[in-house]
């Protein structure tokens, strides 16, 4: 397989799931993380090393080293893998999906913006997510017709804040997730729910639907849940380890041992809460840019801008979803009707929001 | 088809389902509520009517009018249907499973008795049950292979009372069900947790496993969880209302609406508990009856007779169990090769438990 994001929590769990089911390793596209790539080299004996910086290249161990987001493009043109998992954070995972596919190599998907930014332009037959949410709705699915999915928010860092003390909430306290350490942008995405705003747009290209939703469960024990038209509604428990999503999108179908059981008695009570547009002003938007994906690129766009303003205090936490709004409000008429359109729209907004 | 117990809550709601579908309703058999009987004959036109007791035959507004549980068999030997649905409460139920089973017709059972008692002897592939635990279960399975099985229990009348007022509990407070309102025999067992245990054997015969357990979700929204071997647990929330497992008992497979959905944020919290022996005893034989699932008749012979007793006041709440414990510790060695050795050994039990 073409590995997109090694040395991230996706990559190195996928390559743990790689060798215990003897997947050989075609390519490793890395970032900055270069002595966890060099282990992950003498480990998988890739053919091809990527990484993000050309100054880097004299300390990855290999004689195959490239770099930069076009090295990518060419590595997956190159290779004769059937699968390319994509774990790259943000935009930049987008060309790497549209040029598998374009390809016809099925991509199992953990670059979310792939699908928020572009899913009208990826043939759906070749995307398997990797998540929690998503594996967890087509898990329970088996092809029984729903009448609504839900998947579910821990409802990030200040979920127990009061709202007057998240106005003057820094990068800092966002990042204080309170079930799990992850990535900052995903961190950061969760704390605002635009992180769930962006699966529920997944969800609309993947599962050809707008009937979904989502709800706030904290513990973090249920990750999906689907309502069916009978009246029955299924649920969804695991123990939060990509490990499971990403099994299942390497082999189809897992029937042997990936994570221990949830345990029913320990776990305690759980229940289901609303998710607050006070708390959470980008759920405002909510029912509008299902109706209306397209504009996906807008908003992450848009928010990648405004996480980068947050981070240099240029604006306070809930100045981020002002911004996206705002943005949103001033695009809600466009829609691309190609890549090329996409590409530009989002220069354009990105541009109209550093203004 | 052929309804038995059509008075009944699960033989009403049948009598919905059948309308809706335009199921046929070839023989009603009913126990002493002739008014609701005659009701049902004039809505529905059975070819047969068949009730409980010869005295009353004269009140029944029909042609062909039997009595008495000879009468149920030669009704089943003689109709047309394909479907028997068994709604009897009790051992009386057992006949007539067998009768239908041996003459290749699909059985609707809502009767747990038949497979508690007689389980091995019953051919399960023309069995599909009819309640909401083992419907639940079924609905998650899906083919997929599991580790574990749960069922869930309301916990009883007594679930929180003090363990000692629960000895001086009568019959009449053991009736008094937190959750819901059923038969005197079911809601007693409920309190004693026989139910749920005759529930587990039943999933013992029902999906060939003896990786099954039960636990206490007060709320009764939970009916069923499947532990998967790849590490997901899937839950099944719904309504509790029989037109769910009747329907798709009736139907094979359900695409419209039976029930309302559960309303995840109404419900509130939920928790799974575990059965704790000195509320319920009967508990400390569970692992060995799954063992030993042909030991089921000794249980529900000792258990009937048991509850005749407590209604008497001729033992205690915890009387009933030590009743059954007792009888099951004396036949603990029984072992049936035909099904009169299990009509002869529950004789045996029930003047033995008697005396």
């Amino acid at each position: 397989m073409v590995l997109l994001g090694s040395t991230g929590s996706i990559g190195v769990n996928t390559l743990i799931i790689a060798k215990r089911y003897n997947i050989a390793i075609e390519t490793l596209v890395a970032g900055n993380n270069i002595d966890l790539l060099n282990e992950q080299i003498a480990e998988h004996h890739p053919k091809t090393v990527v990484i993000a910086n050309e100054a880097d290249r004299a300390k990855v161990n290999h004689t195959d080293v490239r770099a930069g987001s076009k090295a990518i493009l060419e590595a997956i043109e190159e290779s004769k893998s059937e699968t390319v998992v994509n774990a790259l954070v943000g935009y930049v995972g987008l060309a790497p999906t549209l040029k598998a596919t374009s390809l016809g190599k099925k991509v199992a998907l953990a670059n979310k913006e792939s699908l928020v930014v572009a899913g009208e332009f990826i043939d759906m037959s070749l995307i398997t997510p990797i998540d929690s949410e998503h594996f967890g709705l087509w898990y329970l699915m088996n092809d029984r017709p729903f009448s609504k999915l839900y998947i579910t928010a821990s409802g990030g860092a200040f979920r127990e804040w009061e709202i007057a003390k998240m106005k003057n909430a820094n990068f800092a306290d966002a990042l204080k997730h309170p079930n799990w350490s992850m990535g900052d942008k995903i961190t950061i995405d969760s704390a605002t729910m635009t992180n769930k705003l962006f699966e529920l747009l997944e969800a609309k290209w993947l599962f050809d639907t707008t009937d979904i939703d989502a709800l706030i469960e904290k513990k973090s024990m249920v990750h999906a849940l689907a309502e069916f038209k009978d009246g029955s509604t299924t649920a969804h428990f695991a123990g939060v380890d990509m490990k499971l999503p990403i099994a299942f999108a390497l082999r189809g179908e897992v029937t042997e041992p990936i994570l221990p059981p949830t345990d029913l008695l320990t776990m305690g009570s759980i229940e289901f809460l609303p998710i607050e547009e006070r708390r959470y002003p980008i759920w405002q938007i909510k029912e509008h840019i299902l109706g209306n994906p397209h504009l996906g690129v807008v908003v992450n766009a848009a928010n990648e801008e405004a996480i980068e303003a947050f981070k240099r205090e240029q604006c306070s936490f809930f100045g981020m979803s002002e911004m996206v709004l705002d943005a949103y409000k001033k695009f809600e008429n466009f829609k691309a009707d190609t890549i090329d359109e996409i590409i530009a729209i989002d220069k354009e907004v990105r541009a109209y929001v550093k203004k």
